[in-house]
């Protein structure tokens, strides 16, 4: 293998280089381009600003930078966009930005007055960097691709996550869970993808008759007897659905699996979700799960095929959408 | 009154102009904030083209243009886009674009491959007219916000709506319905506004013992005996609220009162709602509701005082997040 | 044929799109290609927002998307514009915006204070859309090519229109006739062209003595006992060309052809050239000419092979200008 | 006087500095405007870079940069954009570029292939630097304003010609000529305001039964024994006015005034003009005219107080378009 | 004290916010200023991202957002650009961008091929977030005012520490010393501020004679039985700091004092400073010192006056460059 | 050989064009490179305005324009720019902007408030006009890379000069010498590649005791006896060079040789250095050296092999910083 790929068709030359938050995954995906990752040297200054230089030229490559935005988060955003400068100073032809987790991707409106719109500012961030494109895996809110002036290709991890889960449950019993009013859509697609069975959702209320008294879960929808597959696209500490299964399991669920995309898993998740009576947890690798994040029934799907089967398909002029059957 | 309004504070003119669109609606809005709707030549050429001209000098000017994107909504786009640019070019000193209903809101993502997104394509052609801030009044998504690249100001209609709805139900007896999945976080808001009751959602599903049959809509959640509110943010031709009104019907619900906040109000929709079953339904006049759309038990509120407000919290420096409880 | 064209020189790849205005000269266009337009999804929602989506991959195509701007005008820009954001977000290689007909080309400066400068906002909105290119046909002043940021191929229509005129007349006895004082420029190309004769433009003047009077138009030159070719750019509602031709006609012509690039033909345009008393009117079809519009002297000259020969040019690194001698 | 003006209405500071192209222009303006000039220090290093800084703070301040793009026009064209960055970058509120004279307004469209469209490139670079509005007297063509992505108050200096011309022929016996057929829309202006007479222009011809002939002009239209006003907007060499002259003398003309907006005289104007015939020549000072330009039967009107009236109403945020009965 | 400023001439109003990486110089500026730093939540969520939302309506106001880029850098950097975004997007009339400490200002070239220019894209970023201007103090290089598009107010520490310095040796015998070669000119502005007195500075060589032989420091210039003060921008790990007190020492300085704006005192710069022989080290706050940071001869002067008169100017149209005679 | 270039790789093809400014270099380029220079017609009109255009289709081909930005610099510039306007319109499909010698770089900060920061205004109008790439010779400052928004290719003349002296020097006995304390650091790089011997600068100072005395240059470190090589990026009326020349012979020099890359010269250069005692004046030809700059012991090595080298890296998609051992 080597650093540099050439297309047939054009004579066009394919450079992927990767910054320091999730190594493994990077080598993961050079190794299902077929390519080495691009030697890169980055480091930290005494005072914490980064060094980036990339090791061999890249001038007229397409080059293909990829960052998890993990903690610690800013550090990582920042040193993607030194990347981006660098490549585009070093005369890349095209510059895409690969994130599997976007950061700041919940920021993606005013909940209340004075605030920022953060998912739109990374996006102007990585633009004004130098950036062509973005790649991104399950985006919070699919508007976000709207945020970016370029074209951004979205990857699912659903067929990922949805084959395993397949394998893993009777499909003719299965209720599809959302844990909150706000993300029944993915619910229903999950639903859809495993057959078309019910679906139900956990609905935080208040009851009227007594006032002082705190918010309560209830479960609506049909989950007693049902094997339950409870859906999210990320997690993140592990509060709403920890609850959302133990709702579930009062509600008579025969079993909960819970599936999400992201596992940002940031402490106490691992405590929560190990203890909330899950039979298991399924999340991809699009962040670094490090050995404390870990527990006995989590499963870590791998997201490398389909990244590297997408950067093929931008590299060659093919189409990604195609790989998702038009739903990119 | 007069067509400019001069600001006490700080000797800052106001000026509100409007396009063709929906004149009683700027009407309304003039007559809360005290000036005159300036002048505006406006017509068609024979081919279709607009010619626009304002009547009396905006020089300096805080111009507030208004148009709401009703059918023939190219049209007016286009018309409020020419509107822009003129004031940009007579110097106004900043332009604010008052959308009561934008245009191609729906289209805020990519849902398949080689769509456009539309909602961001709108929000970048205004920002180049010059537009330097956007009004909005519910926007379909609130992500839309974040297509623009500068100041929104999302209007909400909702405590408008609720205190209309509030006179007309038992809202002990209340149980507030989503007819689809994806916009239960409305129906969740309605909820709590009126006082915490039950939630229930309408869900789209394949019966999967029968495979060859058609779509079934089946009521999540809790209506036997209540007194139904459907909420969305808009009615269009009415199909999937007409349906939905008599799915809760059927599923055994006293009554069923439908609110939203826009009544695009297409064909068939008049036939629908007047023949569903709904007890009233409920919209504001962010659209114009010609005679033809119109039906007996079909309630028009205004939203001009709203905007009037927001304008003039604009133009004082004040607060437009105040007038609705930190939440704009 | 296919819907893709590959260059031989260095692999890239041609797709060619139209919208919904002027099919047939979509296919005009594409035959003599040699390619098939690609499919192309587009239709109207019930409120009158437009979608389109490309029904194959266009990533890393050079893109030539055609829409001429007839009437409904605002509509078929904004579908125009629609496809440019379709096309830039579906990783289009670059894009180039073909308009046989510019939409709001006679706003091309401020006519009078507060208007706008439509012609400079349409080739911004496109711009911002994602246009790499404009190409279009004879555009109303030639400055507008300096309206758009980027390469514009402004494609003539004279030849045709000359080559068949000179058909028509005898070229010794030919006098080239402006309809009014403006565009005298064209018809002294028009004159260059056919042979160097004599020129003359129809001027509206008030007569002095007769100050109550309303405005008379003269002939300014010599038409008498001439074959007048009376030429513009566009023929919109036709009163000025008509006028024109019975003033030249009352002045003593021989006879008068009326020949023009853009046949907007607007109404009641067919009724005032056919009766006018001109021999024949001569455009090509830039825009397209429903049964309505036609009339018994209308001759209308295919544009077709014109924008393929560019189209081929701009394809191939290839030059526009050295089609027109230089002269774009 | 002072350097900086107080506006009554809102604290508003207004600033007036001036290149060192055209310094007289720059103190009768100032002594219409009722300001000093600002101090600024201008001057070239050895190898001909300039300097330039202000004399004073113009923070906040509404600064008007006036220059009029004289020969070596390169030089002051680079002067006036290093005003601007030097405006820009001492935080001026706003910046109005002034320009007399526009440089190279007469390349507003690309003639042939593979030329600049300088007009719209110098309104880029004035942008670039940090200009709001621009500020012009008799653009070349009036599309100019539409290179400037912001306001343009577009100046008339033909109220102050005409009304000078006025005192100076018979009205009931004037014909308005013009130079060649691309200026007759101003000549038709010229006739309107002068009462509506007759009107002509030279036409170049090449005479088709000499077809080795060199190009021979010829005057369409009447002026046999008329007073003959010849009109542009400009008078370079005096190569085309000198020969037009002639050309109407020989064809009867009573007697022929010149009149133009922009005296740029280059050599060898003043020869050519003072031999042709004309009876008086007319311009006004938008640009310097040094002794070796002037000659005996040239008349120079002062351009200061319209711009001087203009730069008042964009500070007071009053009406240009006013001073000018809406043409502006 | 409130938070908000009203300006007497103009009633513009003045808002002062800060990050949370330097309370206390928020506290002082403010206190300067005579406000109360504006109420602002800011807080990490679980995975790092950062969460800021402002207290009080900022609407039409003069906003002054201050962050020092201290390390954590890059959250600070990115807290400090989602203010700008929330600033921008709450309609604040101006966003002046306070950086006592720029971030990446080292980074101001590529010193080998393929790596980015940092300090630029710190520049880009804050733009793109909605800045309209940057204060900053001793930036690193001054060309770094040239990477921001817009005002940049650079503000001097060196007449705090000249002050302070001259109280402290004997003015006569002083010798300025700068740390390498590329810092003679700040020595050399130093000098003059002192009284014109000699300069050197410390060399790095090689010895030619030892081909195998380490770099070797050096003093070139006078500074035996001198009261010397080596002078620098900035002491980050304080390496070449303290070595060159040791060289200046070992050739023969009479005693030796450190002077710079920016103490990053990254680990172990106290333990080498404190042991380096130096009698005192003089820097500002214009980053926070913590208390692990600071050793016995180490003075504190405070930045805030100097940035709260920056403030009044700015927010007055006051002059800047007047604080500092010219210079800034 | 030809006009056009093709690559081997891709079939991309090259074009080389020159403005008027320095002919001879553009020939001595080409002959390098092996292509012909672009055949362009450049002329002055009239009034100054200049005109281009180039001979042959550029569309698809990447542009490599030269100018050296030398006296009448403001003409060369706005020529330059108006080429890169011309390329852009013609559908040029990348454009590097090559420049010998920068215009205005020595600009490049405010040295006081209210001066332009006249080398990023440069670099930015280059970006406005379509510039994709900037390719430069030893800039004045390295950070004027970081004012273009783009690639910057920075080539070094040094290692020319280093080789040639070399050869006219002992180099065991060499000091090389700065004129002035800012321009130590290329001092620095000077001794390091002639073999790391001594340094020196010359000082400018007060002496403190004569108050009223004016200011005397110095020499700091060590020149006695040494061959001295005293060098600057550029030299222009040589003044300071010329008294440091007699600064360091006064001080004991054996022998003094001046390098610079830019040779400005301008006048009265050619008279001081050829009587200030160096005994070799060496430049490279990035600006050209017309007879009346040129003296005796003058000499001027040649720059070109150099930018054909970096032209032929650029194209072929090879590394400009593998020319330089990674030092651009």
């Amino acid at each position: 293998m080597s650093t540099l790929l050439t297309g047939e068709k054009n004579g066009k030359t394919l450079a992927f280089a990767s910054g320091r938050a999730h190594p493994s995954l990077a080598q993961d995906v050079a190794r299902e381009l077929g390519v080495d990752v691009l030697p890169t040297t980055a480091y930290d200054f005494a005072n914490g600003e980064i060094y980036v230089r990339f090791g061999e030229s890249v001038r007229g490559a397409d080059m293909f930078l990829l960052q998890s935005h993990t903690a610690p988060i800013n550090q990582w955003i920042m040193e993607h966009l030194l990347m981006v400068d660098a490549a585009k100073r070093a005369s890349a032809r095209t510059i895409t930005v690969i994130i599997p987790f976007y950061g700041y991707a919940r920021q993606d409106k005013k909940h209340r007055g004075r605030e920022p719109i953060s998912a739109r500012l990374v996006a102007d961030l990585f633009k004004t960097a130098g950036a062509d494109r973005i790649m991104g895996v399950d985006l919070h809110t699919a508007q976000i691709q709207g945020f970016f002036d370029g074209p951004v290709d979205h990857l699912w991890a659903m067929p990922i996550l949805t084959d395993y889960v397949r394998t893993r449950v009777d499909v003719s019993n299965v209720t599809v869970v959302s844990p909150d009013a706000g993300r029944i859509r993915v619910a229903e697609q999950w639903a859809a993808k495993l057959g078309g069975g019910p679906l139900a959702f956990v609905h935080k209320t208040r009851d009227i008759s007594r006032p002082n008294q705190a918010v309560a879960n209830r479960v609506v929808g049909d989950v007693e007897g049902k094997d339950c597959v409870l859906v999210d696209d990320l997690i993140d500490t592990g509060g709403t659905i920890a609850e959302a299964v133990k709702v579930v399991t009062a509600a008579g669920a025969k079993s909960v699996i819970v599936a999400a995309t992201h596992g940002v898993l940031s402490d106490p998740a691992a405590q929560r979700l190990s203890e909330c009576g899950a039979r298991e947890v399924v999340v991809t690798d699009t962040l670094p799960i490090s050995a404390e994040k870990k527990f006995s029934n989590l499963t870590v799907l791998s997201i490398a095929p389909v990244i590297a089967r997408a950067i093929r398909e931008v590299f060659d002029d093919g189409s990604v959408t195609s790989l998702f059957d038009g739903n990119s």
